[in-house]
């Protein structure tokens, strides 16, 4: 086991990073409050992991409330998150009753906005069960819910207690879901660490066969990364919208499909290529920077096209997001391959011509 | 008018008390990120004072988007504040679009809720219109809405850019409504300033005809307690807590009879009562300070008596409350009149006898 620290100016927390943890109760019981918890979790993952977690927790005297709820990113919204409340209150939950959000991402953004909003804030703790969870949507203190207007519009900046991330507990996720993951661990090299991009290049076959070693090196590094980013930047007023690579783009795809058609991971992947694409449109990558960045996409068994929406239905959707500034669209680019920056706004002829896609070699296509 | 300043870890903001405040929008201009505004207020002070606002601030060039939710606590709900995303989002709010609270304490606690989580935190600014959101709920952070198991349930601590409390606004309230406002007022004298209790004795009849030098003293008064208080403890681990004086007894009371059957501030005035009761119960007060409680709270226009659920209700809704502590509740009460104190758990004896009203003077019940 390996342990990161995420240091923020009110709070500070560690990451643990391994192989086991889950049955290691002994990481969590320090941070409890009080000898109760709320396990958060939905009808996929509890089958696999609950019990156990709840029986170690049960073991060492602590009250555990269950709570389980329907999978899938189409009920990351009010009525779903009102389970959670629902449940609290009826086991008569208390502010220092700790929260446990033990699943993917869903689970995660919709346990963090609870904890955030449980009588005005109860602690939680992120034990994520996706690839994508350990390497992104745990770490950061990002919660969230979605809006039929828009996705994540409904939610707080508030930090877990802990973050425990264990490599077992991805032999059972699905390929494709293994693959989004490996999306958001894309974007770290690319945004910042260009070495960390070859070395995803020449690992890409280890990880998508789950080698435990090269799982644990790339959350790890992915984990530092947004860890450092974070830590610099909480609220998202500068650097940290850095991390947003391809998720304007993606968002845009994830709403103009509707919610869950593809998974998040899928849509960032094909918003990366349209961010590299619109770089090299910049003048900033070369056409070899972008087919390396397709190429990897690819090779991570990640969609490189997406969908065609038409140019206004992609700015209506890109219009929704948060990282809009006075109808001003803030686009994160590639001025290098491991250097993003922010870019406010694009002319129009540009996402025109981005939108009909000439940037992407079709062979490379998914499909 | 005079501006109080509420000084906390992470923030400051002015609190303007005066007349002819609502037309002033120089007041506000400073302290809007972009020129565009969301203002949130419900159908019955709309009609009084909406134009009025929203006409300044165009003049002024700034767009403001109108918001105008169902009046009423029973409205003080998840509906309701969704109500309010989808405004926001059909009018395509950004992260710096400020929502202006035009109401009372509902619309206040709404707005200040829906502004905490909207793109996970857009600046607000309180313009109270009653009474009791002028001394008490604009003032500190606390938002929230209520859930069908317990009173403002789910919220959060989130501060307003400025406090706007524009006397004038109460020409208009109902008779009703600035009794259950000066409920607060008392709560203040009662927990921390035996002077400011003895002024109310003497002032009663001035603040019941609306006197404007009255009024404004005591909204002054009251807000510069809770200031001070709040800014020693924004997150209510410690002494804030006293601000609940009151409320854990009114609270089981507004859930006993159902939300909206009393109001707030009748349900805290019937509530001190009680409170006071049980601190004459533990040996604190005198008779002689109990009857003084309950004729200053009769003249003010509340209840001093509490509806008779039976103790088993009683400590049903009361076990609800945020003021819960493993089990164990935790009760303001009164060392001696002007000196609340936390007391954790009260014996059941004391507690049942309290719930028959042996302390209650029939004579100055209400009806
Ligand atoms: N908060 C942030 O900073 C942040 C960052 C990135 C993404 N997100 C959010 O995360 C969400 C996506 O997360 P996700 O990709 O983890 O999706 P997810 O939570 O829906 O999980 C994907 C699927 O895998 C299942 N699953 C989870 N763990 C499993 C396991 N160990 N074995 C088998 N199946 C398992 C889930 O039940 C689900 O069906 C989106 O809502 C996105 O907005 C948030
Ligand atoms: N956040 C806090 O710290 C805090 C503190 C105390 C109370 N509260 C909350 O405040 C709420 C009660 O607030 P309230 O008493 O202001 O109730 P309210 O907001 O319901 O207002 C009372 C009534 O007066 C009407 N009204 C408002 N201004 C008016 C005006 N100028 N002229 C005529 N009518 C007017 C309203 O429409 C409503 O019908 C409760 O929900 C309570 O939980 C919050
Ligand atoms: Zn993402
Ligand atoms: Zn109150």
């Amino acid at each position: 086991m390996i342990t990161l620290d995420l240091t923020l100016p009110d709070t500070r927390y560690p990451i643990h990073i391994g192989h086991g943890l889950l049955d290691q109760v002994e990481l969590i019981l320090p941070h409890l409050r009080i000898p109760q918890v709320a396990i958060i979790t939905n009808d996929v993952v509890a089958p696999l992991y609950l019990q156990r977690l709840t029986q170690q927790l049960e073991k060492h005297g602590v009250r555990t409330i269950p709570v389980v709820l329907p999978d899938g990113e189409e009920h990351k919204n009010w009525q779903t998150l009102n389970l959670i409340f629902d449940a609290l209150l009826a086991a008569n939950a208390e502010r220092k009753t700790t929260l446990i959000a033990l699943g993917g991402g869903v689970i995660g953004d919709m346990t963090g906005f609870a904890a955030a909003c449980y009588q005005r804030g109860a602690p939680f703790i992120q034990i994520p069960t996706t690839l994508l969870a350990q390497v992104d949507s745990s770490v950061g203190g990002k919660t969230a819910i979605n809006h039929p207007l828009g996705k994540n519009m409904i939610g707080a900046f508030y930090q877990p207690q802990l973050v425990v991330a264990d490599m077992d507990l991805l032999a059972t996720l699905p390929e494709r879901e293994l693959s989004a993951g490996i999306a958001e661990i894309i974007k770290y090299g690319l945004l910042g660490d260009i070495d960390f991009l070859g070395w995803l290049e020449a690992n890409m076959d280890k990880l998508r066969a789950r080698d435990p070693v090269a799982l644990q090196y790339a959350v790890r590094r992915s984990c530092e990364m947004k860890a450092e980013i974070v830590g610099q930047d909480e609220k998202e007023q500068g650097v940290r919208a850095l991390l947003n690579l391809g998720h304007t783009f993606g968002h845009a795809i994830e709403a103009g499909l509707g919610y869950g058609k593809w998974l998040h991971g899928e849509a960032v992947g094909a918003g990366m290529v349209l961010a590299a694409a619109a770089s090299q449109a910049m003048g900033w990558l070369t056409a070899d920077d972008v087919a390396r960045v397709q190429a990897l996409i690819a090779a991570a068994g990640l969609p490189i096209r997406s969908p065609d929406f038409g140019a206004a239905e992609w700015l209506r959707h890109m219009g929704h997001d948060k990282k809009v500034e006075s109808g001003v669209i803030r686009f994160v680019l590639l001025q290098q391959l491991g250097q993003a920056v922010i870019q406010p706004g694009l002319p129009a002829t540009l996402l025109e011509s981005l939108f009909h896609s000439p940037h992407i070699d079709p062979a490379l296509a998914r499909q």
